[in-house]
């Protein structure tokens, strides 16, 4: 039966010299507290604290990065407990267990081996490797692990040491769960984000509907530009009032515009009666960009920027199955002229934050770090979503970090929908960044002593500053560190 | 006098852990077969297996990244034996391979170096280093054994384990060295590859007349769009018969199109007048290879797609010598939006695969990774052509691995037009390989016995899947391995 | 107090072998000449040979990458002794100075760091680490030494054995700096370069004046196409009298036209009567590029060409405090279009020779690896401003030499404003280019002996060859070496 012993110095160099230095660095932070400020974690679990069921609904179903993976071998979603539109899955969760466990081997070399042995060893203290042989008694220790108190959501957290977590909600969530956690006395530790994409995305089909629901849910006329304002205004509010210290936007591009308020105004009506052109609705996206942006200068919500994703690009599985089933993929992005009219109406404002992230790594040294070299509202979020791994981390700081300089970074996101995989990921995160500032200093590029304050800096200081959490967010969260 | 010598490490880590495992997994697959399903050799080697005549024609002349060094530091084709269209070298190639040798410090920190070392040294046994001061020598050296039985190409294919071999011929081709190879016993072995573009492409000024020559082929009327859709059933038939396992669509971009029977039709007639723009002719080359891959979903051939080099980029070298002379230059490309339409109509098919190439390393982790991480029919190719070298496929390894894994990638190809460079390119793939999984055995992302493994799949196993080897192609040659 | 200690071993590779290698190699050109063949000292330095005042002006003021980092952290300009436009900074000088020590942090990780670090370590002889406990006795040292002959700008030029030297003028400039630099006996060693883009950008406010002026200069009818030709090639004569080897084009892109003369008339008529579009003053660019190389074919200067910077992108700064400030951002930029009217032009011309640059990485493999890899005319420059350091220099020799080979290349460009940076910048180089070589060699890629030939070529000899300065530069200056 094949070994599951996770390398206490994985992804650290493999020269004595980097190597202990990575080792001494990481050991500064291992145990530091998560901070979590951007991801996709479902309220629902911290709010309900109820338990998880078996594994393949806990570590399979939710995890878009290894459905993907599988179904790229032919493997039916279906078969691996996936349940079509509006159905339930009636296949037997421990066979969609075995199928991923006879497939594993697919993951060699990608981060999802790397965070799906973290959880397997650390989380359920497992000693044996993931495969056909293993699969039923590891989904039994899973599931019977699962049946106890110390596996509730909540716990997780706890045990994890996760001192701040943010989950994402759409404008017109009316964030039931978030007071649950609030009414439970977490809503210094969970905190919602507001993603307004819904209510700013005219080539949704759902827009006007959208648009006519944010006017019930804020007694504002949302039928003129003026009053959809002033609706998307109460509901940052809102989310604010529910810990929110962020906004997010995942647009198809990083364009943005400043219109005047007339063309604004028409525009804004062309969209709602559904005559825009793809163009037109692109232009609009972008408008909103900077109307989100100067609303940030009014209640200091720190503005995110996830562009560039072609989404649901494989239109007969999202028809089957819908969103976020691995069938995203990344297009080419561009930030320099993009980002040209928002840093024009607010780029100078001392009080204005917003953080750039990319799927395009083209950009990173020839266009991101060069413009958050410069601008001083712009920092740079982490390699995101295909680049949150060893290699994807070590491009990034390598092509960033000679231009921007660390301090114009934003610490690490885990961005996950995957419970488990968050002190997974951090844990990766916390060794590559050990392993990056070790060769500096292996190199004379850097004194040791300024690494070591560093690792805090990129582990837990650069974060909360980015994401505002010492002036914003709870002090209960952060007196845990 | 300078030696040659390879180092038995060459191209593997340099610290001793990570080297001592690139050499033990490097010794699994040293001697393993060559399995070579995408080249462009010429196929009259094998049929009259005659001898090559001297070291010039054979390593100089038709190697086209040599040339093209040489031409970049102003050595005049024409003095290295090139002979200008329609017409015949009357260089002394002694004196041409005294010029090559004068200058082979050019090709330092070159694959071309890497490759022609190889050669020398192993197929030719000789222990000096190329120069001014060992060109006569070496000249006669291989001169000498080229005359001896042991070199002519049969021998060859069976001195370096040549286990299979596609070349590639145009779809007009009669295949007349193939039914020389058949008739010799060695169509198992050595196959042919079908690429039309000659038939495709309308922007070629033969077009006309290269689909009226389609007509006659096959006796249909390849005037209307049906006739000449069937021409190419037909053609495609007869490249099958004779060992293609394959189709190869060498396009300046990835667009695909999947127009109305109508809208086809009506762009096929304007294309055939001569009248197509060269958008039209762009579109037109679109929709045929959505043609090529709902002809692949019955006759089962795999489609591969070579896109974006821009062709003969020096018009006046092109007039003066033709093509493949070393003036061929990549371009952008994408792919997400441009195989979307393909992908469309194609990408669910469960007996569909297309193996995709790239000369725009930007697009690896940005959009081929993900893409051939999401649909089951896309497969990625080798690192191709400028990329095929130590740093090439370091970086393809490294962009491609954490999103498509291993096993979305269909091994090595040569892709070579220089016979001897064939054993030499694969050691060389071996080495890097073996180098790569090294790296991450050493850094605790991939166990030892997994290594062990993936070695041999990269270097046979993923290519005979990819290429169907075990389901169409000949059981002889395989069964040398 | 924090140690300031350069690692003599800094930015050579960890393991013993590779940096024994390394070491040996960086041995052999520590003490070469430097050669400057492009930058932007100012020529009044060298002509009055007045001392330097204190720190702050020699060091912080000028040095856009150091202000650009300081401002993106909030940190204002004036603070920092910039004065806006028409002013003059009423900031102490030793104030601004604090504020950059206390803020060196920032820097950790960045080649300014490097070369701050070089300069006051072996510039200065200082030993503590800048911040803000040793500003004011670092600035003090500084200023003190500033005081002393040993720090005019010609005895820094004598003390780091600079050799060769050109600075970069406007095509107005009267060069009466270099007058003066010739008449005290420094033209050998001070050159300067044609930068003509101030009459030939039609996008400038200034240009119909400047058009003027030209005219005056030179006594030609600018205001007619031929007679503005006639001005041009006068004042390239004229600055290759002041010494220049070469000219120089920084445009927003590299696009190159060949119109015929008329359509070129027609053209030139629009942009001087202020009523041409943007595309065609990006048109008139392209055509200006090409008029140029067609004038270099005459007078042998050679062509460099800079693209690609979207130049005072925040215009607020801009309108503050003027341009290089930190604010020019790069942006994509693509070459093999975009040239090929002047290479097909000009491109196979013996005589001609261009040196590019780019921003965009990922033009290095795909583009300009190809194309100089195969005209005789095209030579790449070094990694430049944004990559001009350790990991850019490395993407750099990674990326085109195994396509460009090493002979392809030009050497080192300093192309800095920052005259003590020189040194500093210069022997960053040849350490990473001692490190590229040394892992070549410890990887059995390349002979001992071949990179030890290598390390001078890529130090003196390749850059002496792509700037012609063996036939046209001073004899006197190079006896130096």
């Amino acid at each position: 039966m094949p070994e599951l012993r996770l390398d206490p110095d994985r992804l650290f160099p493999v020269d004595a010299i980097s190597r202990d230095l990575a080792r001494r660095l990481y050991a500064e932070v291992r145990d530091a507290p998560i901070i979590s400020p951007h991801g996709h974690t479902d309220p629902a679990w911290f709010a309900s604290n109820t338990k998880f069921v078996n594994a393949t609904e806990l570590l399979l179903v939710p995890d878009h990065y290894v459905l993907r993976m599988l179904h790229s071998q032919g493997i039916p979603l279906e078969a691996l407990g996936v349940a079509p539109r509006g159905e339930v899955s009636t296949v037997d969760p421990r066979k969609s267990w075995r199928l991923f466990a006879s497939n594993f081997h697919l993951f060699r070399g990608t981060p999802s081996r790397l965070w799906m042995d973290h959880v397997l060893s650390v989380v359920f203290g497992i000693s044996e490797r993931l495969d056909a042989s293993t699969a039923d008694s590891i989904y039994d220790t899973i599931t019977a692990a699962l049946q106890t108190d110390a596996f509730r959501p909540r716990a997780i957290l706890d045990r994890f040491n996760v001192a701040f977590l943010a989950t994402t909600e759409g404008a017109l969530d009316p964030l039931t769960h978030h007071d649950t956690i609030i009414a439970a006395g977490w809503g210094q530790r969970v905190v919602t984000t507001f993603r307004p994409d819904d209510v700013i995305d005219a080539s949704r089909t759902d827009f006007a509907s959208n648009i006519n629901h944010l006017g019930k849910l804020t007694g504002e006329d949302t039928g003129k530009w003026q009053g959809y304002l002033a609706a998307l205004r109460d509901r940052r509010a809102f989310f604010k009032m529910h810990g929110a210290t962020a906004t997010d936007h995942g647009h198809p591009t990083a364009r943005t515009e400043d219109l005047s308020t007339l063309d604004a105004e028409n525009l804004f009506a062309k969209c709602l009666a559904g005559t825009a052109t793809s163009l037109e609705q692109d232009i609009f996206r972008g408008q909103m960009l900077v109307e989100m942006a100067v609303m940030s200068l009014d209640d200091r919500l720190v503005m995110q920027l996830h562009p560039g994703a072609s989404r649901n690009h494989n239109p007969a599985l999202f028809d089957r199955f819908g969103s976020d089933k691995g069938a995203d993929i990344p297009s080419p992005t561009t930030y320099v002229d993009a980002l040209k009219p928002l840093l024009d109406r607010v780029g100078n404002e001392p009080d204005f934050r917003m953080i750039v992230f990319t799927l395009d790594e083209s950009t990173y040294a020839r266009e991101l770090a060069p413009l958050a070299g410069h601008y001083p509202c712009l920092t740079l979020g982490p390699p995101w979503w295909f680049h949150d791994s060893p290699e994807g981390m070590m491009r990034f700081r390598r092509q960033v970090t000679e231009t921007a300089g660390f301090y114009n970074t934003a610490g690490f996101n885990d961005d996950t929908r995957a419970l488990l995989s968050i002190p997974a990921r951090h844990d990766l995160a916390r060794r590559m960044d050990s392993r990056f500032l070790a060769e500096l200093v292996a190199e004379g590029r850097l004194d040791a002593d300024e690494a070591f304050e560093l690792i805090h800096d990129l582990t837990v200081n650069l974060v909360r500053k980015a994401y505002k959490l010492d002036q914003v967010a709870p002090k209960g969260a952060m007196a845990a560190e």
